[in-house]
């Protein structure tokens, strides 16, 4: 195959000069700053997209789910499971990752220490721990400096695991940063007391794993962070750009798409739905639309059914025919790639590659 | 496998007593009605729920793409591809089916009867079409009677295409059907209209096809209508019993979820998040929540990201520890299945069986 006429649509297509160029300007920026980068790979959930990662400044990789751990396992052995192994099935798939894997996992419970330490002794190996803090996104993570550090005190009393550090995770400030930007500036103090409070404790962090794509590029006025976890960038999408993190054209992946009908006035209808594209709202807000046509910014995504994408029309001259093909920068490229099976590489409308979603799914038919 | 405990969560479980008297129920609507069953196979997409269906009352599926029908031609020989057949390759794989299968497809161009009939003279095959008109969703469908007659006139002048009937969705009739209910009174006026000047034309439909779940019980109030395609009613979800369509008592199918931290105060997390039971707002209003918790009506997930859920704890006094399991029932089932590839069949909390979600994905690895 080498046309994009030949793809059944709807198809994600990711272009391979702007993958390799986000991978490459997140690793310089990595190096400049002495910041260790460890992708989140829910992003691509691809062992050869994390390979690229990897050969090109990666210290190795982020993980959400066990499956993910399970499939990159086999391209790094350092990985990290930022994620609360909370669960005995979850837990015996995690250990299940091969002995020469070095394994760390963030957590933020008394009850998560206590279960992973008791996996580790029963799997024969040691696990390396970060205490999860909360910076203000009010989702995992203790939220006070008396928590964190009788937790570090917990992970290094028990034999099976090391404590290893700080991980948090600043998703609440998705605003393009500002020089004199107050959330960075608190999170910055609320940081500072948590590092205090382990240090006066003896429980000083080797390592303090932090960072997004949103604050990729402004990791280094992050207090203490030492590693970065940033998923997004490897492909970025209509979000990363709209908060300023990354330009439009740095958007490596596309839906492509076909003019399905032109039957209703003032709209096409194209492929794309929901089971395609996700609902995903840019910066939380309905009605700016699910995705915007590439070749046409003023055309969005305006409505959605499972299989159905509305392109309004009233807004440009534009009028496409039933059949024709249109890419969709998608709000939300994570998503995207988690409805997926398989991705095509392109470069321009030629397909180079494909490669599948490997690590997709949790539960596969056996 | 017997128990739930024993399932890696997040998971999709059926109740299987649920699942049946679901399609019993709707098997026994359409024969008191004299309507032929065709259930839309895009909530459960698989063979083995489909197989229930046909055995159960139903004449033959109903599929939105090539792989679903590529997958339900093994189950069934009457298949209708009620999505527009547009791009070469959606052609070339619909018309892969089996020669014994009877394929139907709506579509409402004059570009799409073209395609068609011209993939379906190089497959030496013939294929009926229905017409698809428009009845107040704006989304596909040909909004006069002028361009139905023009359609149904071109369809019967190919030699490939058998002229087979009329096709609508009211997906916009969503309110629990009243007596006096406007829509539907304007929607019988509308669809009058069209079979009157189908019939003028000598076009008159053999079949006219339509209905949803929304409007199930319904449906024998709907013009001519000869054939219904609910989805969702195998299933049920969130949606649906607020419309007033099944009870909550009625959904089939929940989200198995473990919950994974309760460190912010107000709140606890699960493993169940935008991955699991997708962005589906109730109502097409935010602020309702992604999905209920079974047993816990007040409580609802309030936020998401990619793996995580927020339960909102405010309106209960329930206080579940981390580690304890949790069913949630999802706003949209049809989202929730295509996100999954294996779905666990439960009588209780007993684990009875799985089966694959075979017809999801388009695009397969080698």
């Amino acid at each position: 195959m080498t046309s994009l006429a030949e793809i059944e649509t709807p198809a994600p297509l990711v272009d391979l000069d702007r993958l390799a160029a986000n991978i490459d300007r997140a690793a310089a920026y990595a190096t400049a700053h002495h910041i260790s980068l460890r992708p989140h790979v829910k992003t691509h959930k691809s062992p050869i997209v994390a390979s690229q990662q990897l050969d090109r400044g990666a210290v190795g990789l982020t993980c959400a789910t066990a499956r993910e751990v399970e499939v990159m396992a086999g391209v790094t052995d350092d990985l990290l499971f930022a994620y609360p192994p909370i669960g005995a099935p979850r837990l015996h798939h995690l250990l299940s990752v091969p002995e020469h894997v070095r394994l760390t996992v963030s957590l933020d419970s008394v009850a998560a220490i206590d279960a992973l330490a008791d996996a580790a002794a029963r799997a024969r190996r040691s696990v390396r721990v970060y205490v999860e803090i909360d910076v203000g996104m009010h989702r995992v993570g203790v939220t006070s400096a008396e928590h964190a550090v009788a937790l570090a005190r917990r992970v290094s009393r028990r034999k099976e695991l090391e404590y290893a550090g700080l991980a948090f995770y600043a998703g609440h400030i998705r605003e393009p940063v500002g020089d004199q930007d107050p959330s960075l500036a608190r999170l910055n103090a609320d940081l500072q007391v948590i590092l205090d409070a382990l240090t006066a404790a003896g429980l000083a962090p080797e390592a303090v794993s932090g960072g997004s794509t949103p604050t990729l590029w402004r990791s280094h006025e992050l207090s203490g962070v030492t590693e970065i976890r940033p998923g997004t960038y490897v492909f970025n999408d209509r979000t990363t750009a709209e908060l300023g993190a990354c330009a439009l054209s740095d958007c490596a992946l596309t839906v492509l798409a076909t003019v399905v009908s032109t039957a209703v006035p003032g709209q096409v209808v194209v492929d794309a739905g929901v089971k395609a594209l996700g609902r995903e709202p840019l910066r939380a807000i309905d009605g700016d639309g699910y995705g915007v046509v590439a070749d046409h910014p003023d055309v969005v995504v305006a409505r959605m059914s499972e299989e159905h994408g509305i392109l309004d029309l009233r807004n440009t001259s534009w009028r496409p025919s039933v059949g024709e093909l249109v890419r969709i920068i998608p709000n939300h490229v994570c998503i995207v790639v988690h409805l997926n099976d398989l991705v095509y590489g392109v470069r321009g409308d030629r397909v180079e590659t494909t490669w599948p979603v490997e690590a997709r799914g949790r539960h596969r038919p056996s």
